[in-house]
């Protein structure tokens, strides 16, 4: 057989194992596909005292055995983290080395310097596993979207999250039950910050609309709201109302602008995204060519990702043989971001005085900020010790973001206005 | 600005005329991404009389002007139908020219010839637009998805039909009147054969299977059954158990063999292909890493299968601008295709005389062949003359289709059974 495609891999946990268990139980399929086999010199780990499924492994703890071994030709990087997984891929680029990654807060954080020091010494950076897991995101954009211009890009793309509003919105659960429901079922991790606060989400929708409209987007830039605060009420009355909540990442072209943003939202029932449930994630794109695309399945673990990071060093091992290595070399447009401005709809659940004259005078604030209503819901009596309060839920038409905070401060420091519940964007 | 890569069109109606816009509206991004401009060369219609916005273009009837001209790089065939669109690509083959084919009649049953001609050339055949439109459903097979053995593809991946079975299913129509909705829309064409009949279903299900399966499947092996048979109460039975009917296409891996088959289906309601209406597409794959994934989009018209076709062009003048080509060479194992032996639940729908005793006598035909029942419905009473009949419904359990096809001859000939309605598969 020809010489061997030489990979050291950095990290042997789920995805570092799972890619591990791919290439060798696969080893035959892969080298016919490749033309060559493709042989792991080397896994670096942090702790070697862990249980790992390390058969015939190289097992090593410092990371020069991968990073500086001049037989090594890719890198496959599953270590997760910012440090040190920034500095470890830059050396493997300086090393020569081509990069696959699974690291999504490297490459939102990062990505731009990465590919750049890559391209700079004609190496390619592969992150495919970086987003939604084994579903095909960056290859599309990369190469089947080429011809679009990218208006829209909606996505779930947090199965923790979306495993715990499903909870929520099925089973009636409140939030920290469905989120220990979540945990026990091993989908949410013992801090859930980074999945529940939009924060993973956000790195997601970094990358995507980096590559979605040829612009160079930092998480800092995306606007964040968690779901720590939705309730089953909520659930309950967009159920009523013919929705479904769901936790979305939205990049939008406004003109030259960029919408950027992670939330909660309203999604119409019976719609795809609707349908996606679960730690399931979906991908839904607009182009002015192609319309609406969507792509959908499990957006983590260690079946789906190590799927994904071996079509990678499986695609890059061809193009090594063919003498075909591509670096990236994207052309990016700078556009400003902004959230102030958005228009939507709005879902607005506030707890009020059970009083005539209430209704009228929150739609009259609304109203005085442009704001028109669809509907109005009063239904439960609240009762707090010996005033009388009640639920009201507005649904508005198409508004500006601005004028809805404006109007909500307005609002919030009424007298009759117990308190605000949720206001959760509509996305139809 | 350096030398233009240079593509001749075949077709210009619209598929090659949203192609020839695209091409012209987008040069400037184009040229961008490229890093050279693409120039259309030459254009070959049949009838140069029907008006086209061809401004700028230089057409022409003789197909020569585009196959022999040496200074064409890239062929696009955007023609349709089996003749002459294979000769065409051969001899453009021949003449040295790289191919992107929209033509899923051509490649499903000369894919393997066409491929390997050009491939003993160097040359690339790409045909991501023949299946699913703008919906990236080729590449992912090509690329994503190479490290995963497919076990499963699920697809709805013909618009008019789906397009018909959706005004069927939601308005109560019945086929006739569905079919001339999407004649009227534009869904449809005036001879509907070829969709309705599931045999543009079964040429995509040939290029899919191929792909997925690493093995040559050409439209004839596929067993393919169309929609004309489905009745208004079809459509309220699956509501009623909780179903939708869809056309799909399946290949599914059993061991050595395939299972290649059009039909229409019950699929739960409530999944992502259930929600699959109108002339949407959805190809779903079942992979032993990735598990369940689902692509989604419109299958066809202009602007998607143009985004296919152009994001094809693209990434081949991509490709021969850094010297990259990259003929595919697949390897194919040979598999054999069942149809009989296929296991699956079934729905039945059948008009017996009313007479007590006949649910029996039919449950036991059934259970002679073991076949065991998982409910019946009888609903509706139909008076034919003198005698009364009853509409049963059964829904099985898991069967063998040849079982199920030997009690159904022998259901048929009971003195009790007036006709066999439907006899539709259920896929969950």
């Amino acid at each position: 057989m020809a010489e061997s495609i030489r990979v050291g891999l950095l990290g042997l946990g789920v995805v570092g194992g799972g890619v591990a268990r791919a290439l060798r139980d696969k080893a035959e399929t892969i080298a016919q596909r490749v033309g060559r086999p493709i042989e792991v010199r080397g896994v670096v780990v942090r702790d070697p005292s862990r249980q790992r499924d390390a058969e015939g492994l190289a097992i090593s703890t410092d990371a020069s055995d991968v990073l500086d071994d001049p037989d090594v030709q890719i890198v496959v990087e599953m270590m997760g983290g910012e440090d040190p997984a920034r500095e470890y891929l830059l050396r493997a680029i300086r090393n020569g080395k081509h990069i696959v990654t699974a690291n999504k807060e490297v490459m939102a954080k990062h990505g731009a310097e990465i590919v750049a020091a890559a391209t700079e010494r004609g190496l390619e950076v592969a992150f495919e596993a970086s987003v939604g897991g084994g579903i095909p995101v960056i290859g599309p954009f990369k190469l089947d979207l080429l011809a679009n211009d990218i208006s829209r890009v909606t996505a779930i793309i947090n199965g923790t999250t979306n495993y715990i509003i499903t909870r929520m919105s099925v089973g009636g659960a409140d939030f920290a039950t469905a989120l220990r429901e979540a945990q026990d079922a091993g989908y949410a991790e013992a801090d859930p910050t980074n999945d529940v606060e939009g924060i993973d989400a956000a790195y997601k929708l970094a990358i995507l609309s980096t590559l979605a409209f040829h612009a160079r987007v930092h998480p800092d830039q995306i606007y964040r709201e968690g779901i720590t605060a939705l309730e089953p009420s909520d659930f309950r009355y967009a159920k009523e109302l013919g929705y479904v909540i769901k936790l979305l990442a939205i990049g939008k072209r406004d003109g030259d602008a960029l919408e950027v943003r992670v939330h909660p939202a309203f999604v119409p029932a019976g719609t795809m995204l609707a349908t996606v449930d679960d730690v399931y994630n979906a991908v839904q794109v607009e182009g002015d060519l192609v319309g609406r695309i969507l792509f959908y399945g499990r957006g983590a673990g260690a079946g789906p990702t190590s799927s994904a990071v071996v079509a990678d060093v499986i695609d890059l091992a061809q193009r090594i043989v063919g003498g075909q290595v591509r670096p990236s070399g994207a052309v990016y447009t700078e556009r400003p971001t902004i959230i102030r401005d958005i228009l939507c709809r709005y879902y607005l659940r506030l707890v009020a005085a059970d009083r005539p004259g209430v209704i009228a005078k929150i739609a009259g604030i609304l109203g005085e900020h442009e704001i028109s209503l669809a509907s109005v819901i009063q239904k439960e009596d609240v009762l707090t010790g010996e005033h009388r309060y009640a639920e009201i839920v507005f649904m508005t038409h198409v508004a500006r973001e601005g004028a809805m905070q404006r109007a909500l401060e307005t609002i919030e420091a009424l007298d009759v206005v117990s308190s605000i519940g949720s206001l959760i964007r509509v996305e139809d």
